[in-house]
Parts: structure tokens; sequence; C-alpha cells
């Protein structure tokens, strides 16, 4: 049995106490957070604090606190010589205290308050300074079902560059389909489907393949037409922007 | 039992006439390409062809040509006075041949030659010059399982437009974060999860409120950080614009 402590309750915290108490093998012992009120639902066999003076050591320590208090939170653990480990895409993995021994476990995965996850569609990527602690985290990852991968720092803040882009500018993309329909009255529902199956072909068909449309066929008819279309100069700006890069990508010319 | 013409035998050709097979209370009469041997797997009630001439009048006429087609196509019909239907997202009612009665029946969806589309998931984008015409339509949409919407020319083409913002420029951005974590030896498989559930989430919750991230929070340190990490000049001008069209949405101060 592996215990772990959890440092944080915000979303991922949340997701990862719920994860970890329907595991086997493994088991929380203590969860802090700063404001005991924030932790909610916790299981009774769970030792809660707001007082990290309180926390006695456990195999694997587990940090979700912000990147800016991830350095000084680790420093104020009151125990060393244990696995303690932030789940940070942009923090370096020396930035935790060096009194412990240090890893990393990101998930690369966007966590809602109202969705349950299930860690099976939660990738982690693992980094540790030493290879039994690689082999604990992997053992963790396992328990929760997940895959992982071995990432080092500079790979993980490069996936967390490319999360930006596949999460937080498609999900602007579907922000701006939202705002032009609704102009003209057209009930956002309409594309849904869509949005939901151009994610899904790209689990099996990689983006280069599954690209259509008029930037790619270079159709410039009607790329002209939908740039008359947009008001927002920005909308516009976008438009022209992600055309000339397919263009770029599939060896068009540019606009 | 509605009868059906169907003239095309693209992707969408194809994907219409397997879910009109399994549907009750229509049929397939004839199947019309100009090319006789892209027609595949027809059910053997079905007529195929490659002369226009040969066909006989349908209650429903579907043409899946491509937009520049669609015109000359609709002439060229040897029957006129019944329901004769264009599929594409540009094409007004008014370009089909006025020997016909019109109407318009556009599946905002994307369709692959590899995977069977239920067409529960493609919502029917409706058009008729007569009540009596769109009723049919409507008739034919819940045949196939679909949902429908009576959408004008005018809406169409902004749906249209805003097809080309949440599938080609999604997939485009699901191909940027492929090329910059293939130069760092990434697995691309670890972002997959992060897409599907981008894309799940605003089945539920709105782009607006679905929205996270550096460029949302104001974090001018990550997005310094990771321009920085950008060598794609186009990768980084993306970055910038998409950036500060969240900045507007959520009504934060500008790049």
């Amino acid at each position: 049995m592996t215990t772990l402590n959890l440092i944080g309750a915000g979303n991922l915290g949340h997701h990862l106490a719920r994860a970890i108490d329907k595991a086997d093998d493994i088991r929380l012992s203590y969860w802090y957070n700063r404001d005991k009120k924030s932790i909610s639902e916790p299981n009774h066999a769970i030792m809660v604090t707001d007082q990290l003076a309180d926390l006695e050591a456990a195999d694997i320590t587990i940090v979700t606190v912000s990147d800016d208090a991830v350095g000084a939170l680790s420093s104020q653990i009151p125990y060393e010589n244990t696995l303690v480990v932030h789940t940070s895409g942009s923090v370096g993995i020396h930035d935790l205290d060096s009194k412990h021994k240090r890893g990393v476990f990101y998930p690369l995965q966007t966590f809602s308050k109202e969705v349950i996850m299930d860690f099976q569609d939660v990738p982690l990527c693992l980094e540790a300074l030493e290879k039994s602690d690689l082999n604990q985290l992997k053992q963790l990852a396992e328990a929760l079902g997940s895959k992982h991968y071995r990432i080092n720092t500079e790979q993980r803040q490069i996936l967390h560059l490319a999360a930006v882009f596949v999460n937080n500018f498609s999900n602007q993309l579907y922000r701006i389909g939202h705002e032009i329909t609704d102009v003209k009255n057209i009930n956002f529902d309409i594309l849904k489907p869509l949005i939901l199956e151009t994610a899904k072909k790209v689990q099996d068909v990689s983006p280069y393949m599954a690209q259509t449309g008029p930037a790619k066929r270079d159709d410039q008819k009607t790329i002209r037409r939908h740039l008359k279309l947009l008001d927002n100069p920005l909308h516009k700006d976008i438009y022209e922007l992600l055309t000339q890069s397919i263009q770029q990508t599939h060896g068009r010319k540019k606009l």
C-alpha cells in the first residue's frame, strides 16, 4: 500500500482525491489546504488540515498548488527525504526544495468542477531525478489507470505550450463560432456535433491527413467571401493567419 | 415510401446512400455519377448510372456535386417540377434551375471515407421555397434520424464560415501541436485525450465559460515564455492573435 499526501484543494486536487479514493493499492493519508473549507467530500479516513506542521511523511507527496507557490510550499513541508512531486506543466523539477526526493507528476488534461474525470483519459507526464522514484511514479500512474510517459522539463514545457494551442485556442475558435452565429440568430447547437467529430477524427488520423476546406483546396473565391462576411477585424486576422498556416503546412501558395 | 435520386458519389454521396439504405420509409431509386466506377457498394435495388438522361423523376433529388457544378447539373436533370435539393454550405437556393421545386439539405458535419457516420450526429440545415417542400425535407431528415434546423441562405453561409473556424482551424491548431511536439520527440498521443475533452466540454458548457489558461488569466510571464519557445514566426503570430482574441472576449487588457 503506497501512502500519499495531497497538497491543495483546487480542481486538480479534488479530481486526484476522488481517483485515489477509488483506486487499489494507494491511500490518501493527509489532505492539506490553507483553507480547510475548500476541501469538499473528503473520505473520513483522510486527515484534513490547514496546518502544514500537522503533516507526517507519506511515500509520495503531491503538490497541486499554483505554479508560483510550488517552490516555497515545498520548503515548508515538515519532513524530508521522501518523494515530493509537483503537477505543473511549466515549473522545473529543481524548483522543488532539494531536501526532498523530487519529481513531476503532470496530468495533461483539462479538469472541470462539474465533470468527474476517469483517469484512463488523463495522460501523466512523469519526471524524477532517480530511477527508483520514477518507478514509484509509474506505479502510482498505473494504480490510477492512467497512461504515463517519461517527459523531461524541456519537453513538459513544450507540451504545456502545445496544450494552449489545442485546448485554449481551439476553445476560442469555438467561441468565435458562437459569436458569429449568434449575430444571425443561429443555434450554436448546430455546430456541436462537428466540433466533437473534428476532435474524434484526430484520435485515429493525423491532423495533417484530416485537413479539408477552402484553405487546403486554395479555394480563393470562398476565402474572399468568408473574409467579407467577418465584421470583427480580429476574426478577419485569425481567418487569414490560420488559412496561411494551413497553406504553409500543405505546401499551397500563401495568401 | 419516399423515393430519392442521388447525384454524386463523393464522400457525402456514399454516406447518404448508406444512411438511406438503413432507414425506413425512404428508398433510393437512381444513383448517378459521371464516373460509375466511383460508386462503391451500391444496394442492388438501386439503379446506378453515368447518364443523366437515364434518370426518372423521384420525390426528392439530392445533388452532392461540388459547389461550382450545382447550377449546371441541376439544369441537366431530365425532369422538372419535383423537389431538387443541393447539399452545399455556400451555394444559394436560387442557383438551382428554376424548373425544379428547389431546396437545400446541408449536413453540417465532416465526413471521412473510413468512418461510418451515424446521421444522429449530422445536423441538417433545411431550406425550401414552399412550406410543403420544407415539410418533405423535415420528414427526410427524420427518416435519417437527424436533428434538423430551418436555416436560410444567409445563415447557412455564416454556418459554413463558422464550420471553417471550429473544424479546419481547430484541426490546424492540432497540427501545430503535432509540429511543435515532434521537434522535441514527444509522442502526439499525449495530446489526444485533451483534444477530445476540449471538444466534449463545449457540448454542455459554453466556450465562454469553458475557457482557461494564461491568456484568460492574463499571465504575462507564461505568455512571454511560450512566445520565446516558438520558432515558427507564423506560430508566434497565431499565439499572439488568439491570446488577444481571448483577452478581448474576456475583457482583459490587450497584449
